[in-house]
C-alpha cells in the first residue's frame, strides 16, 4: 500500500490522481492533501478521503476548514497552512510518494523538501522543473531519490528509456501538438486573438498552459525539463511536430533504434505510470490502434515560433536564465490575455528579459524565488513598456 | 571479446553477421561459420576470419574446401561436414554468441544444440520457431539461455518489451508492409502473376519470403514465432498493416501504454542489438526523423489474405499444425514459383493439409523433422492434385 501526499489536490491533476486512488483503493491511500482557496472542494475531499494532515492557502482559511471539519465530526485531521504546512504535508513521515501537481512555483519548497526527506515524487509541475531542475535533480541523485515524471511527454521519455542505458541515448524527440497555429503564416501572428489562441487542437488545459502551447513556449520549457529530468544537454533534445498527439515522444539509442510511446491522451495514464512504477498496473485506458490511423511527423518552424528558439537559449544558459525564461512568460502570457500586449510581443519580452538577465547559478530554493521576483518585475516593465500602444 | 558462430555465413544475414564483425573488431570475433555449397565464398570467408571451425554441406565439398585452405597455407581452421558438422561448430567451447540464419529446417539441430549446450542464440530463421518454437523456448528457458530474435518484427517486440514485466504485456501488434496486394481487389487474386508477387514495396528479400509476404503467410509464421519467443497466447498477438515499414512493431502493456520501435530497414541493427544485447552499441544507422513523414496503420484483411486465419489456427492448435503450416506453404509457394499452381492454391494447399494434419506435439527436433517431412508429402498430393488445371 502506497501512502500518497497530492500537492494540488483540488486541481485537474489532484482530482485525477484522487480518482486514480479510489480506483485502485487496493494499493492507494491518501496520506496527505494540500490546496490552495477552495475551502468546499478541499472539505468534501477530506471528508471523502480522511487525510492525516491538510495544508490551504492562509491561516484564516485554514480555521474556516477546521471548523467545518469539528462539526462534521472529522477531528483526526490536521489542519496547517501556507508554505511551512505544505511542507509538513510533504514530508509526514506516513507518505510513501508526493504528487507535485501545483501550478507555479508555489509548490516548489514542498517538492524540495519532499525530496530531501527521502520521498519518490511524481512531477507534474513543468516551472518547478524549469526552475529549479538543477537543484531538484542534484538533490534527488544525491539521495537516490525517483523523480518520475507525470506530464505527458516526459513520462513517455521516462518509458522509453527503459529500452536501454542511460549512457546509450543519442537523443530524445519531443513531440508537439503543433497548436492552433502551426500552419498559420509568419504575418498573421501579429493579429491573433486571445479567443483564437485558447483554442487548442487536441488537449483541454488550463489558460497560460493553452497559449503557451500557441507559442511553442510550452514545448521549450518541456525542452529545459527535459534536459534536468534526463541530464541530457540541449543539443540531445529535439521537437517534432505530430498533429495527432497520440505518439507522446520518442527516444532515440545509440545504435540507431527509436522507442516511441503511444497511448490516449488522459493524464491519469502518466498519474498512476509513476505512482505504480516500476511495475505497471492493469488500467481500462486502452489504445484502439485501429484509430491510429495516419500519423505526421514534421520538423518546427523555429521563425515563425521564436518561443522554441529563446527556449533553447535558456536550456544553454541554464539557471537564471530558465527562470526568467518561465517567469517573463507567464507575465507577458498574462498581459495577453488580459488584452494589453498583442500575440508576438510575447516572445519579444521574453527576450528582452533574458537579455537582461545576468548568468547566475543559484543554489538555494530561496535564490531561485528571488530571481524569479526578479524576472517577473522586469518583465511588467518591458510589458508596460508595450502596453500603449497595442503591440 | 565476443566469440561468434554464424550458422548460414554465405547468406544475406550471414555477410551482415560479418560487416558488423568488421565493424567492431575490439567487441566481436569470428569463432566458426557454418555454410551450404557455396565454396568459393566460404573459402574467401576463411581467408579473412581464420575460423577455429568451418562446417560445408557434404564430405564432398568438405575435402575441396580443405585441400584449398591447405594449398593456401590456412592449416588452422578445422573443417567439418552436413549436420554433425553444423552442430560442432555451434557447440564449440570458444562460441560465445550464436547466429541462427540458416534458411528452412536444416539448421534445426545446431541452433537445438547450441541452446543445450548454453550458447545466447540470435535467430535469424523463421522456420525454426514455428516448427520447433516450443521445444527451442521450452530448453532455453530451462537453461536460462538468452534466446535474441533477429527479424526486425521480434527484435522491435524484444526491444519494447524492456518497458516492462513479461506479466505486464496485454498484447503485441507485428507490424506488416501488407505486401504489393494490399489494396488488389478480392477477385483480382487469382490471376497473380509470380512477377507481381516478386514484387515486394519495401523489403528486398528471397523469393519465398517475397511471396509469403505477398500472402501475409509471412505474417503468419511470426505470429507463432511471436508465441513462442514471448510466451503469448494467439490472441495476444496482432496484426497491424502499415506500409511504411518505419515502425517495426509495438507491445501494449496492462496500464494502456504502447511502446513502438521504430529504425531504418536495415538488418545489421536487429544483428547488432542481439549480439550486443544487453548493451546497446553505437552506429551510423540513423533513423532521419524529418523523413517520417506520413504513417498509417490500418487492420489486415482477413478475407483477402485467408493465411494470416489459417496462421493463427495453427499457432492456436501448436506442434504439428505449426509444422504443417510452414511445409505446406513452402511447398505450395514452390509450385507456385514454377507457375503449376495460381496464387490461390496457395492458401487452399495450407488448409487442406493442416485439415489433414492429426493434432501432435513432438518432444524431440527428429520427431519435428519426421512431422515436417510428413506434411511436405501431403503437400506436394495436394499441389499435384491442383496441377493440371492451373487454378
Amino acid at each position: 500500500m502506497k501512502h500518497i501526499c497530492i500537492l494540488g489536490s483540488t486541481g485537474s491533476i489532484g482530482t485525477s490522481t484522487l480518482s486514480i486512488i479510489e480506483r485502485y483503493p487496493e494499493r492507494f491511500a491518501v496520506a496527505s492533501l494540500a490546496a490552495g482557496r477552495n475551502v468546499d472542494v478541499i472539505f468534501a475531499q477530506c471528508q471523502r478521503w480522511r487525510p492525516l494532515v491538510v495544508s490551504v492557502a492562509t491561516e484564516l482559511l485554514a480555521r474556516d476548514l477546521a471548523s467545518r471539519l469539528k462539526a462534521a465530526g472529522l477531528t483526526s485531521t490536521e489542519v496547517v497552512y501556507g508554505t511551512r504546512g505544505t511542507v509538513h504535508a510533504a514530508t509526514l513521515p506516513q507518505v510513501d510518494f508526493v504528487v507535485s501537481a501545483i501550478v507555479g512555483l508555489a509548490g516548489l519548497e514542498a517538492t524540495y523538501a519532499a525530496v530531501v526527506a527521502g520521498k519518490p515524487v511524481g512531477l507534474a509541475n513543468k516551472e518547478a522543473m524549469v526552475a529549479a531542475g538543477e537543484i531538484l535533480t542534484r538533490q534527488a541523485r544525491r539521495g537516490n531519490v525517483p523523480l518520475l515524471p507525470i506530464d505527458s511527454e516526459h513520462n513517455a521519455i521516462h518509458q522509453c528509456m527503459r529500452g536501454g542505458a542511460a549512457g546509450e541515448v543519442r537523443r530524445i524527440w519531443l513531440t508537439a501538438s503543433g497548436g492552433p497555429f502551426r500552419q498559420l503564416p509568419q504575418d498573421q501572428f501579429q493579429h491573433v486573438t486571445v479567443e483564437q489562441a485558447l483554442r487548442h487542437p487536441t488537449w483541454v488545459m488550463g489558460r497560460r498552459v493553452t497559449i503557451d502551447s500557441a507559442t511553442l513556449l510550452n514545448k521549450g520549457l518541456e525542452i529545459i525539463e527535459a534536459c534536468r529530468l534526463f541530464d541530457l544537454p540541449p543539443s540531445a533534445v529535439r521537437v517534432t511536430v505530430h498533429p495527432q498527439s497520440a505518439v507522446h515522444s520518442l527516444v532515440e539509442f545509440v545504435d540507431g533504434s527509436i522507442l516511441a510511446q503511444i497511448s490516449v491522451t488522459d493524464m491519469r495514464l502518466p498519474i498512476l505510470y509513476a505512482m505504480s512504477y516500476p511495475e505497471r498496473v492493469s488500467s481500462d485506458l486502452t489504445f484502439d490502434m485501429a484509430t491510429l490511423g495516419q500519423l505526421s511527423f514534421e520538423p518546427p518552424d523555429f521563425e515563425r515560433f521564436p518561443c522554441l528558439r529563446l527556449s533553447y537559449q535558456a536550456a544553454e544558459a541554464g539557471g537564471a536564465a530558465c527562470i526568467a525564461l518561465n517567469a517573463a512568460d507567464e507575465v507577458a502570457v498574462g498581459a495577453f490575455l488580459e488584452g494589453t500586449i498583442a500575440f508576438t510581443s510575447i516572445p519579444r519580452t521574453i527576450e528582452v528579459v533574458l537579455e537582461a538577465t545576468p548568468p547566475r547559478h543559484p543554489e538555494t530554493i530561496q535564490e531561485v524565488l528571488q530571481l524569479d521576483e526578479e524576472a517577473r518585475r522586469v518583465a511588467r516593465g518591458v510589458v508596460a513598456g508595450f502596453s500603449p500602444v497595442l503591440n
